[in-house]
């Protein structure tokens, strides 16, 4: 049985490189030789053991790779093409799914994100797809890994929470956290057609990054009060759609606090503790507020969208990827990653 | 100057029948003779100095008249007009109106709702109405004030929440709470085609109500665990849409535990102290979960389509009046239905 | 090779039964055993050669029965076990499909229609269902075949008017013919709240039908003009949906004529010959109309759905049956029903 | 009684330049002095009688000034400040306007088209705004008359037909026509998120514009064959959302023939004679095609938005003003206009 590197997760604190057998597509699946990968915020969530997988999961659900193997039944696809899988992957034939809630497969919570989850991920030399014939697609002509290495989850996940606001053209938005993913909602508000959009963080780097991708308005804030900055923009109106990119109280709240009557708080955190809802901010249940979380959006079909927005060039997302390494080098990568050093946004991974 | 009985808010605990001057129609206004009104539970949270407006303010929201005086400007309709004016009074002009929130008229939280919070109300022999031109609805032949009497706030709010849910042909819907909102959500989830109808209260009266409004299954939680039933119900599936109709943390928490991955939470509860979202039944913000918050939709085409559901037979709510008042006696009427005394759901006042 | 009876597509004008191979369970489909079918005006449009479709193809495309044989890859379900299968048959993975339009599986028009068209169909004693996984729903306990048959097709087609239309609560909604598909829009403009429902037809059976499906009052185009009435009932104002089940320019057209500014054309008929949009009933494009057509919604999720609508007793769809045949009857079948005659409504075919 | 200058409708081919005497602010209405303003393709389809207005009646309907005088009712507004007032000024207070359909105020077909058509425009010197509460929007500080001289109609328009058309995130959008309305709509499916866009148009000056305002493909109809061209870049597939921004039949033909099965057809304009659907593009009814129609939006929260959308910087279209003219040579421009001499986009008129 041929071998290959894979970083696992061993118990909290400890992802590691072992050697595991290079899987082997069983039908309707298909095994991906990876190219590139990268390291989620959600992954240093189960690498200190906030987030629970079984010991032994490989860990990892950004792909970009090759076709290597095809299982029986799954047909269009030839090896050697080069394709993204989505973050998460829906069997598209449940009830769930077929009700529209790809990412709740099967109906459960997140039941949609298998891989490095309840399934072996992607920070590996291959990779096992299943439901290979929603899930594989194609990389347009042109477009490097780099490119592209943002649409299986960041990217979905960012846009996403720009589309699940309702942002109208005209809006006002404010992004809480620039991180990967708040910078992802940030360029999303402006492919929907926001007109005032306000970032949040407390880093300058990523602020500059945010300005870069659509903010007309960015505030640190370490430097000042967000609440206060945003009444003044909006001349005490408040934001039609508050996008909660962090997973914290604090952000959570501010998020409320900053609505107009009749706004929308768009959450894309992963929370933990304790989550309160301010009955002042949310107006005692009169205030025709609208809380919607999104997870990941995937799917062939999504992933084929989001290319598309890459190769038209209206969201360049190559410039987050700040560091670079080999899959023999991942525990350095985590390392970086997980404390955020050196200015980190995203890290590329090559087996 | 003629003058009036009208029911105002003294102090905590104090609502008194007073002699006030009977209102002038200035222009874009019209005076309505009162003939018949009606507390609403919002009306005791005052009564309490829970929900705080100005003393002397004149108290109610709910009123079905006969117009008495018609200001500068109004046009379209007639002195002795029997009509159902709103809860909520939208001006139809401001940003927010025309952008679609017209229940938080202003840019204000609830700002639409002004009769016995920001202006005075119907406990009273006359009523003024503001931006009459988009307020007044005159009631259909043939329909009696009981009949149109749930039409301004509870009928309009119930049926929101139902309507805000999103509901689809074939959902499971719960409902927490049956008290008069919490019924006409049940009605309202019937009339958008859910087809599973759980009614979830303590008191048997209101459950066997609920029946006869649509409920296919009530829940008796202080004889089973609802949570327990819904599961059972939905063969661990969970409803499409939860209604939360009463305003407190356990009703809240339970409409979120009840849900199914993708659900929404369809708020109507006015609530007090704190509110907090338990993270599991949340998915840690990964369950595409919504949860949206109506306030009574008003305005005179919101009057016209519930006086057409009531003209078609299609809900029949006079049963919710079990007990009737002259003005002179509010006193009593607020004392029983403060106290939920005799069964009472709702109560009908004529001055 | 087991033989057995099937239903096919002989030349325009013939509609033969004849013997064929019983088919076998390949990778990923389930073969049903046939219970109960029945005869869709598409088949008739088949028979007459208006709609093409390959010489020997088995006709029909809305099954019930039980599970003969289970193909690899597909779990969860058990020979012997009774389903309904929906006449569209997504695949639920194809780009089309993932985006939400899964009636036009693999991006061709009509894409998801397979039964009776592009693969063989139900008028048979044996069917091969593809997709299995998506397709299959389990009938629940003590609902009959023929309490369920309407589900496939015509139930969900309705509905799917009524859906697609965008009904609200109090909305005045037409229905342009009442055979079965236009009955089930009329069940389906009750289910999702319209307060007045006209029906529309030329035969008082169908209307008086009507009357006990939802509609409140019935029009008789051979006695009145539809239109007189139509704005009659609405002082003037049109009705805010029109749906269109018949499929010739003169109910198109009516339909476009009773809307209100700012209405919704509901389209659910297959034109043959021109159609033509009336400049001045469409406001020369200045009216904010909104014209859709919607092709029967299929997948297991919907046949879950509409079984559930059965099972509460919200919609009875059995007194469509009005003819009961033998499949070995079924060109007795076709001629009474293409022709119309007896009143016919639907006729159930058991093998 | 002062006097002014005003464009008139006299008689089919003539339009001029009358004294009339300045209009008085009525009770909820204000004077504003035009400041600038523009002539509309609408304007010369009343020029030539197409499209029937009264004789002396004062046409245009895109106003850019300074409010004159205040009428009572109307507050929170100043002498002096200046305003954009949109083309469609809807009440805000009528059962339409409530309903949401505002341009169609009144429930008559464009009855929230008052301007230039059923009453006075502002192709004079003053002008009287009905319902002013609802329609004026000051100015932000630093916008000239130019680059708010847009918002009123076309900017409105254009961005009307993309927001209708439902575009999502990735969707392919043909936009045919790059008149003044068609460029808007390009600029409008960008704002929405489209990755591919093609504008189709006959005259290259238009099509270098379209590229500048957001199109990623030309095609000039002279010299390719839309629909061919249209099915190479979609690698067949067909577009998701094709708008029609010309008015007539062959455009709304290829529009159709366009879309793919499950697409949208967002119409805007104007059409006279006969327009028919060809049956086989529209799939006989099966292909769930959506035809969307939508007149200008208006109020002053739309102006709001859309001046907002300017100030940001999102969409420039200044440029669009080729020609500018005085109004007492209004004659002149439209001559100029009409007939589409020396590349005219918009002209500039300033009274």
């Amino acid at each position: 049985m041929r071998k290959m590197k894979a970083a696992v997760y061993v118990r909290p604190g400890v992802i590691s490189l072992v050697d595991k057998p290079i899987p082997t597509a069983v039908p309707g699946s298909v095994v991906v030789r990876v190219t590139t990968t990268t390291i989620c915020g959600t992954d240093v969530h189960i690498l200190k053991g906030e987030f629970p997988v079984d010991a032994g999961r490989t860990i990892g659900h950004e792909p970009v790779g090759v076709i290597a193997e095809i299982g029986a039944g799954v047909t269009g696809y030839a090896v050697g093409q080069r394709v993204v899988v989505g973050a998460i992957t829906p069997c598209g034939q449940c009830h769930t799914c077929l009700d529209g809630h790809q990412a709740q497969c099967g109906g459960k919570a997140a039941g949609g994100w298998r891989f490095g989850n309840t399934i072996d991920g992607c920070q590996a030399e291959y990779l096992l797809v299943p439901h290979a014939m929603g899930n594989l697609e194609p990389i347009p002509d042109g477009l490097t890994d780099e490119q592209v290495l943002m649409c299986p989850d960041i990217m979905s996940t960012g846009f996403g929470g720009a589309e699940s606001g309702g942002i109208k053209i005209g809006d006002t938005v404010v992004i809480f956290a620039q991180g990967p993913i708040g910078l992802c909602a940030t360029a999303g508000a402006k492919l929907r057609g926001a007109s005032l959009i306000i970032a949040v963080d407390g880093l300058q780097a990523r602020l500059d990054v945010a300005r870069t991708l659509g903010a007309d308005v960015t505030i640190d804030y370490t430097k000042s009060d967000p609440l206060t900055e945003i009444m003044r923009l909006t001349q005490g109106r408040g934001v039609d759609v508050a996008i909660e990119a962090l997973g914290t109280q604090a952000t959570f709240e501010q998020c409320l606090r900053a609505l107009k009557p009749g706004g929308t708080l768009s959450s894309l955190g992963v929370y933990s503790g304790k989550l309160s809802l301010p009955l002042d901010a949310f107006a005692a249940g009169l205030g025709d507020h609208r809380i919607v979380t999104t997870l990941c959006p995937g799917g062939k079909e999504r992933m084929r969208r989001l290319m598309n927005v890459v190769a038209s060039g209206r969201v360049s997302l190559e410039s987050l990827v700040t560091h670079r390494f080999k899959l023999d080098e991942i525990e350095l990568a985590y390392e970086l990653f997980a404390n955020q050093r050196d200015g980190v946004l995203k890290v590329a991974i090559t087996p």
